[in-house]
């Protein structure tokens, strides 16, 4: 794919530095200006065959007649983290699965809503000079009313809520003020919407 | 810090699975409902003393009297995915930097631009599940006719473009046609103004 866009390029097979259930570190040889350089970055073992991405997130908006619109977030815990985050719904792609399949039944399990898809956004990747992996967002829109109680196995583990799209930036400062750490793909819609008020 | 949030913490030392200059492949273990749990990710090793995260991305916005406001972007070839990527100019945080130095010097080496801070984001953390890794965002406004020629070190490794704000999913979704992968920063922020033409 690179071929057409520039002379460089991944050459050689690449080396396993170390290795668990769901990730690898690699090491990989590439060409640059002719010289050979090496990268180590961690990949995903589970992205299915077949699949473009890795995993999917969701951003399900709430609206209702006369009331503000808003955006269904999770806060859970991340050992990686020590704490908790507040993100989208996510979760890995499953064999055979589409994304927006995929996509909705993570928002069903994950915080009992059902969503109706807007539009699918396009393959993000979150960290291109550490990890190849990739995800979509897709954008839903929910029925506040029809919440069915969340799965017994997320009991506990993911709690759910409905968060303003008005002062979303203000109320995700608030939340990193009290500990919660948040994901680059919501910070970034807040961010947006912060911009172009600062812009406006 | 996660003590007043909820019950999970990590417990114990940390175990390396496997390293590299760069990062390194960890093992932890926590505590959930009582039970201890393992978990791996992939960390940084350059995270500088004194500083809450590991790099900085720019999001520097061009303004001119009646013409489109447009995005700095900058694309380069990303060992991990083995093509180009469209990014917002980025960069780690050397020690005793603040994120605005970060960025301000990283904007100027990459793109030759000089900006002027309009406000910094938040802590935005990448991938949760799969590292610890965590960036701001400055965003800043740059004057396109002041542009300097771009550090010899770059050259040929970083090319530098202005894409319109007005219509950016569809620039991104074209890129991406093209073969080029797309940094979920950005993607979120063209994605964000694009579920605003569909709400309004």
């Amino acid at each position: 794919m690179s071929g057409s866009l520039g002379k460089e390029k991944v050459v050689g097979e690449k080396q396993i530095l170390g290795k668990s259930k769901w990730l690898q570190l690699v090491d990989v040889k590439y060409v640059r200006d002719g010289q050979e350089k090496t990268w180590q970055y961690c990949e995903r073992c589970t992205r299915p065959a077949n699949c473009d991405v890795d995993a999917v997130t969701v951003f399900a908006i709430v609206r209702e007649p006369s009331k503000p619109s808003r955006v269904v977030v999770v806060k859970q815990f991340r050992p990686p983290l020590n704490t908790y985050t507040v993100e989208l719904c996510a979760g890995l792609v499953d064999p055979g699965e589409t994304v927006e399949a995929a996509a909705l039944r993570e928002l069903k399990e994950e915080t009992g809503y059902t969503g109706k898809v807007l539009f699918t956004g396009g393959k993000q990747y979150l960290s291109p000079g550490l990890t190849n992996e990739c995800v979509k967002t897709v954008f839903c829109e929910v029925d506040a009313s029809k919440q069915t109680r969340q799965d017994k196995e997320d009991e506990g583990a993911i709690t759910v809520e409905l968060l303003p799209l008005d002062g979303l930036l203000e109320t995700l400062n608030k939340l990193e003020g009290e500990g919660y750490a948040v994901w680059v793909g919501l910070y970034s819609i807040a961010q947006t919407l912060k911009l172009q008020s600062i812009l406006a």
